[in-house]
């Protein structure tokens, strides 16, 4: 079963991939509504921060008026470090993510930045979520970079 | 011995505190010169992702026109996990920070960004620097508010 939201991330991560940038797409759900949907803008915006995950954040939490957002994220890629600790700081609830990321995620790999003591909100975490298309949209977009 | 950067960045940390914000701040230096300098502005931009680091590594590529932004960060206090993982991304070549922070810190506490192998960046880091004024600002802050 792929979930229409989780649909909709693929759909802004395969527009980030015809714009140059990895291809992976967020989208934040609040109350079966979509608050923010996006793609990575690293390289249009220069900012090293423009993670999908990241735009939606602050999008949501712009239109929200608070930096304390709620909500659930669905992301095709596991998130980052950068973007984990920032869902954490968001009050997200709820993460579900497509492919897992060995080499630079950053929740179930690496620093898993929810299972230490100084992780004050640990959002619920489903990982695997159409976890084949997730992945392929990035071995597509890599496999025709090199 | 104080340097220069980081008694800007301590000013950038006052004007924040001042604004009702946690009081940190950083200054992004490069060649000697200022790049950005900047104070948490959390709150006042309802943005999570506003902690001072962010902001100004965000200003530095975006004037630069590359997220890959390179130099010295000078910050009051030790950088949060998603900080920490942003500097690797913009390839900050040096972190300077004031005060330790064994409750939210991700470079020498909690998940330690840069120690592990799935980090491709990792800044050189000296902590401590002007430790207890930056130090003294923080618990001032929180004393008055409690």
């Amino acid at each position: 079963m792929t979930s229409k939201w989780m649909s909709l991330a693929l759909e802004k991560a395969k527009e980030a991939g015809a714009r140059g940038e990895v291809p992976i797409g967020a989208v934040l759900v609040q109350d079966g509504k979509v608050m923010a949907a996006a793609g990575n803008r690293i390289e249009e915006l220069s900012d090293p921060t423009a993670h999908a995950e990241i735009l939606v954040i602050r999008e949501a939490a712009r239109s929200l008026g608070t930096p304390r957002v709620g909500g659930e994220l669905y992301v095709t890629l596991e998130p980052c470090p950068m973007c984990a600790a920032a869902l954490s700081f968001a009050r997200i609830e709820r993460i579900f993510f497509g492919a897992f990321d060995p080499k630079g995620g950053g929740i179930d790999h690496g620093p898993r930045i929810f299972d230490h003591p100084t992780c004050h909100h640990r959002p619920q975490v489903f990982g695997g979520m159409s976890e084949q298309a997730c992945a392929e949209l990035l071995t597509g977009f890599f496999k025709e970079r090199r």
